[in-house]
């Protein structure tokens, strides 16, 4: 059964961090997450604006598959991590029925 | 120009709420809300897991439309509200060209 | 597939509350707890030392689930809940074959 | 439609960063930021006293252009951002009638 | 001299508050912000976007004449107020010479 | 007599670390936790999703041995702990005679 | 074998209650604290200075017992407590053999 | 031997508080509170500026003298206090001999 | 016209910093503040018991200057500050007439 | 006057810190603590079970005498202080005469 989590990722990289070596880290960060929004796992990325974050929502099979995506990143070491189980909303009209 | 916003809404009812007085109060806030995600400008609303609050997304012309949508909400009184205002990021794919 | 999720609950009850009402809820929120409990849900429930409020771990089928057990309890409007969903640890002796 | 936004920006300058390399880095600063004051984007901004830190008053065509102003900061590297969307009061006198 | 301080309002009504009292408290409210609009001590006042909230920026001659507007909103009993005192920027180009 | 304390330990390691030396810290901190699972004392470990952290329970017979076996832990050095004592429920239907 | 525990316990009476049902509470939380002083399991009671506080150091038998005080205090309902499980310091003169 | 304490004094008054019961009230405080100042205990009070709260510095004997001045106050159960025990600063110019 | 400032000032110092240099550094902070102290700008400067920082008072013409003297301190970028505007309290005895 | 003061301590040593600087360090730490308890000013040291911390409580003449012994901890650059001033408890059996 597929379930939703919302995910905020924030990202501290260090200041003096060499620039062929982030520029690697960044290309291999974003090369991960589309791999994982293609294959219908990460639903939404949106960019926080005016910070180095991002608030994400994850379609997945249990908390296991979940954990295992975030731990991959290539970023994760440089991250910090909010993550909001949801569920179905009562109002939520693509849940309700035709007459609803 | 349709801008995305994250609305985290926090809700807390007094305990001792009329039974009758909640139960209409929440049949309009529903009511609102449906009405809103129906024309396009609420377009996502997930239950928080385990707490009385929901997470949601909206896409509005602008600052001031998100703050009349709001405003408007017959439980606004009652919700403490945290806003993220969002925007594309470099690494969704919906964003990219065919070759990305 | 069964998921685990750390829930602490947090109970604040008005001190003035009518007495025979708190023992009604109380005696409501313990038959829920031990029916849920009693089919397996409700792994494990601890007292927090020294504090209203009580530290468990839950097995369901998914965000929902939980969910819908947490916004069932008697005592949901007066509690404050702090969730972490929960996944296998690469250091659990549980998790490693014989040879671990 | 011109939407604006309260910003304040706080700075975290290593101590020993080397002079050279600072003095540069600000005066970049200065000249990025003096160019969209110049524009009409960055409409106001407030040094908070006693604070490496300001308070500043963007007016943007929307999130995304707010987003793209703030992350070409040469500080962003080294800036925490508090990012506030605003919208009109109606207490305003600047929005009210002649008769109001 | 004058000064200029942000003052960010945050107000919480009693929800249960009588109607007409309400109507009256809020009319004075207005009445009197609107007069320190006008007098010009109460340079701005924006609406913080889905919050019961403004942000303020005030002009004054001092501490003391900052506090005595402040103390006398109608609103402040229900009022929390964040005060940050303000001084010109370097990179503000209002502040700059001609050839700045 | 035996004790419950849940331990949350949220681990932070220099991203820089030498990956040698950061392998052998974790190798000597598997084993670590391994042992204490086996003899009984380390009775739950979960790892938090999306975070370099667990949730574990510990079962000893006084604060002086938690405090022994935690400040053992090879990663110690580089872990904020939150230690919370528990006490057993009186929902618990472990704790209940049979006919409860 | 006996344990120690710092508790802090911040006290938030209604400022409207009845000052008799008030003086007879007090009255009963005052017995109550003597009656487990003399038995030698509340070993110190202090004012926190200028705040309606009390920091305390319980010895006790287990982590059972201390929450069963605690729970049993007339003003458990009216107050927050912080609990920190102690343990010998090894700086501790009164732990030290002769020679140290 | 006279000591000094920063004392910052943060008030919350019910808003539905009878007048006459508040305007009792706040003369015993004043009163209470200048009877301090002219026996040269209490020996600076200021009003932070746009909250209702004040910043004094103490001058007693011990913290039991404080702590018995700060309870006896008639606003104490509307009181959120913050201590600060303070000391001689080593520059402070009245503490050096005429060469320093 | 004179206006009061209440300033805290935490100092963190990195611990493996060049003993020559922070003494160079710490001297120099001594004389700035003597300095303003001399001219009566600095009013108070109290030791925080038991950390490094500061609670000090200020007594300045203007937010303006209240900055520039802070942005000198030596130690400017080594502090964390707190600065709270300060007006004259209605009960404060040296604002009363004499018969008050 | 002997007056009495809660301290807690929290240590953040370097991981990457020499093994003998450190064992250096926590030698004369130790060997201070241990003469300032032999001296009745450092009644009590007790370690936060889990942490690198410690919770003390000190018997000293004045503020200024526990902020010399504080300061002149050799921890002390690595140290964060909580500082709480006691005073005696109303319900304290010491305190009261042979009747109460």
């Amino acid at each position: 059964m597929t379930q939703l989590y919302a995910v905020r990722m924030d990202v501290a990289l260090p200041p003096d961090m060499d620039p062929a070596a982030r520029g690697d880290l960044l290309a291999r960060e974003k090369a991960y997450s589309q791999e994982w929004q293609r294959s219908g796992h990460w639903r939404h990325i949106w960019r926080c604006v005016g910070e180095y974050a991002n608030l994400s929502v994850f379609a997945v099979e249990s908390n296991e598959e979940l954990h295992s995506i975030l731990w991959g990143l290539p970023l994760f070491p440089h991250m910090t991590m909010t993550i909001t189980p949801l569920a179905g909303h009562p109002s939520d009209i693509a849940l309700a029925g035709p007459g609803a």
